[in-house]
């Protein structure tokens, strides 16, 4: 065995994702180590902190950077609580992998967007994973070739088995959509100008309170008009797919994929059940590209900037739920920081 | 050989779509002879003639009822040509097959309507083959089954590999999204209530003076709403497919279909490059049925007051294009005649 | 309502096959009628007249030509009663298909080519319906453009829901394997040089006296090697399916098509059940072609020569079975006649 | 930073596989770290330190032991290379992760079980990653189960784009189908117990001395009869497909996945070019678990053992594809070291 220098990462959150996110860190990663996770709940961060050797709990992200126990932050709370983590951390120089969205308002967003300024160079990359995903980059490509011609529409569809209690209407924008008002502009080329929200038939089996599904038009400054089936509670799977229109083809990412049986009359294949495996290469790659990174004192995804304007768009995008009404989306002038 | 009575039809009509009639009745359909080629250009009616043993040509409907010529007609010439073949048949009491639409615009139809309410039952049969393919018709089956839970929505894509010189904005809707009019109420179980239309990026290989392609809003009265990406320029192939959410599953039917081969780095399915092959078999189907039905003194397909709604929606398509709203459809109340 | 001249079929026998044949000539194929069953069992000769209007029952071929009622056959009973019914045809000029085998062995094969050959020109066509498949035809046509480079081999698989109390090990050779024994030549240009026969795990699911599955090796003389995987009581459908392997590429016929629908948490394509949708398009060109050529004094399809041919490899095929050994076969010399 | 115990790895051999293996451990693997390279030729031997910091180059394995420099070794040179590997690693009491195949013939491999046997417990992995592939581990899990009911036969096909210079006929057996020789094993539960080869029609596109493709049948112990296309010129792509036949139905695995794209008349989608795609989570899960393993005092795949068992049928298969016979395969009895 031989001593190596490797990333010292701070999980912040040790739910669901931050539970992932150590196990991915410690046993699929190269180059880093949890070496703290810090979360408020004893409960949880005792037995987050028993399946991690060596790492330590802290309540407070502070109290981790005052032990000196991390270079980096993973942040995976729910959005309400990134600000006071981003900020701590920022002025701690610490890199930060912050779990989608960056913050929930575009207001906050701003503060973070400031607070990062005052350092160097961008310390920000935003969890939007489905960039490392090979078929949206295998899409990216085909836009940016041009070898189908300029692209035209997008349709996409974004499907969940069901949500819990706590799900309520504007979570469709900004838990779900969020990922498209990431992913449209990034396979465009350009920025979202606009949000129209309709409702659709309300699923029956749907929590009461919600109405589930709706559909999201997104227009991108560029003219390409983006249209969002976000369904989730239609039961049989966890489905993200998207249908790219060029202007000589045609092409669809999200297929299943995977073996095949013919039995019982039919020929099935099957679908995921959530995003954990749909997405669990996307995120391993993230997260490896993004600790490499970090070590040559850079990031490599999506920065604090894009965070940002996927924030004003879920602005818009609540509005537009809310009004009927397509809302426009503005923001501040990109600062050259972002370059 | 046996003398055997087949039912005697006329097509109206030796362009295209009559010759490929022609050669499906005399040569696919069982129990009908053309026996009448009704059309006023003398080439090709004498072309069409030359081809079809036994067969007559016409200048004129009229002058084939006068002859005595035919118990059916076949109306394959453009929409703005039917009502002119359409109310002295009705008067001749001839059965009718008359492909989309049943005339350009609802006071037409009106007219047509009251002509055939002067009879003692529905003549006119209207040729939206769309219904007689088996995929569309194993979806009806799975929404009026159930077994999915209730429809949602329905995403439809209509694309053509290129358009001609005459065709013109206004033909998108006519002319392609008419199907959508007819099978979208038919799939859902409920008539067209509105029509919004936007404008998508425009294809640059399409003509100079179109608008391609465009994206089409539908809602039924019982609220399903269905888009419609109207795409006519689309250069790879020809294709009509559709997704229809439902509130447990999601069917899609249009799907690459037959022969695939792995060849030159890639696994290469053909697509269709016309409505021929992609709707051959329904065609057949429709054309037989029909001439069943007549057999029998009856229709076996989409009437004439499926045509006239329809046209509304046309009429109400074009407007909504024009003018960006949604716009709603209203129809006269349906006679018992259509019951 | 016009008389019209068509072609007056006897359909003999009046089983399962003979029923589908006789409502697909009088409703599905232009210019014939089943003017005649011939059929010794009264109760079902008396069931297919009462839904043949204008048919006439008759015990036996011989008494049907008698009375002048046929100009053609198509014969639908078993393989060991064709040729009682085949060689009285001859000699009365009629036009026959034949549904496959010709004749169940070579020796009785070759009395009917005897016979046939008395006559001006072949009048026998052989009911290989495979051959009138859009997806096999497709496949020809590779092999013949050469697209793909020259053909090596083809992997071919016959799977059945289930076999009844009379199947025995021999029928997976003389009612299965009988369809790759003409299709294979078919495809690829070259007559069969030899057969083998290995038993694969016996399916428990199988009747007890079986054999099955079994896996057949098919070289022709060209120097392809062909196998095929017979598996008559795979529960799940009826699937028949070729992979043809190519010097720079591979083609798959055969796969699954129709709507797709996600639910209960996979992607399911319906498969077939019986040969009777998997080939319903191929029958109905098959018999139409046939109608359509037998007006013009020709046959359209594989000869009693190709049936002989078949008859052959039947034969090895049962000897291979029984041996365990590779079994060569062998032809007469070809007849000029069915150059 | 942090310093953490890594496991030191000697990578043995600096050609095309050791270099990606390299790079795997350094970048995606968790947990381990290259601190040699083992290679006899120095221009190599610099080329991957150069690209590995911290690694130091031996000419021979002897060298790294004897400098105390690794805790464990990749064997990456050609087969014939590896026993003077293996012996010292074993004696040095290393850990072993051992590319196909463990040696070229089963004497070799006998000496390498007797030296492994002299230890505690087996050190010696065997790198056939398809255990690793996510596909054949699901594929094996449904035969385990019984869910499609008993496993009844197995087609596999092994096709690359060609080959160059050196690949002579029997390394279509021992370069190729040696993956069959493991993973048909793996999948049905029971060893090999005959391996026969018959030679398909020449592919004109390979080069002159190789008769490619050929066709192996393979069959086990407990009677599954597997057959292998063997096909190295096919110029089309790389891919490596199953098929499994139970008796209530079918699986396959290997099929196309990825984007799929409508353009230039047909629908596409991108097959794999060479292994290191189509396997490349299979390496990197492979050798993470290896690592993890190795951790814990033990091996996480294929043993010496499952190597020698193959070296075995490699030669039966050699043998049977020269003598164009069935040829037996006969093991040694197991050793309880390996149970
Ligand atoms: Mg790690
Ligand atoms: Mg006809
Ligand atoms: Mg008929
Ligand atoms: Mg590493």
């Amino acid at each position: 065995m031989t001593e190596t220098t490797e990333l010292r990462i701070g999980v912040v959150g040790a739910g669901l994702m931050g539970a992932d996110h150590v196990t991915r860190i410690n046993h699929r990663v190269s180059g880093a180590t949890v070496t703290a996770i810090v979360e408020p709940d004893e409960a949880r961060a005792s037995a987050a902190v028993a399946q991690t050797p060596g790492a330590v709990a802290f309540r407070r992200i502070e109290d981790a950077i005052e032990a000196d126990a991390v270079d980096a932050v993973l942040v995976a709370t729910p959005g309400r609580f990134h600000e006071p983590v981003l900020l701590p951390a920022l002025e701690a120089k610490l890199a930060i992998l912050c779990e989608k969205p960056l913050t929930p308002d575009s207001e906050s967003s701003l503060r973070v967007l400031e607070a990062e300024q005052r350092l160097d160079r961008p310390h920000i990359q935003v969890g939007f994973m489905r960039r490392f995903d090979p078929e949206y980059i295998q899409l990216r490509r085909l836009v940016e070739s041009g070898d189908a011609g300029g692209l035209i529409t997008l349709h996409c569809a974004h499907r969940n088995q069901k949500t819990g209690e706590g799900y309520v209407d504007s979570m469709l924008i900004t838990d779900s959509v969020v990922h498209e008002f990431d992913i449209v502009p990034w396979l465009v080329g350009s920025p979202i100008a606009s949000v129209e929200v309709r409702k659709l038939k309300r699923n029956t089996l749907a929590p009461s309170w919600l109405n589930d599904p709706q559909f999201v038009m997104i227009e991108t400054e560029s003219g390409v008009l983006a249209n969002v089936e976000i369904n989730v509670n239609i039961q049989f799977g966890y489905q993200v797919a998207t249908e790219a229109v060029f202007e000589k083809g045609v092409a669809q990412i999200g297929r299943s994929a995977g073996i095949g049986v013919f039995r019982d009359g039919s020929f099935q294949v099957a679908e995921h059940q959530d995003f954990r495996t749909r997405f669990s290469a996307a995120y391993d790659t993230q997260v490896q590209r993004w600790v490499d990174a970090v070590k040559r004192g850079e990031i490599d995804g999506p920065s604090a900037w894009d965070g940002y304007r996927v924030a004003a768009a879920c602005e818009a995008g609540v509005e537009a739920q809310a009004t009927g009404r397509r809302v426009d989306v503005n923001y501040i002038h990109k600062p050259a920081f972002y370059a």
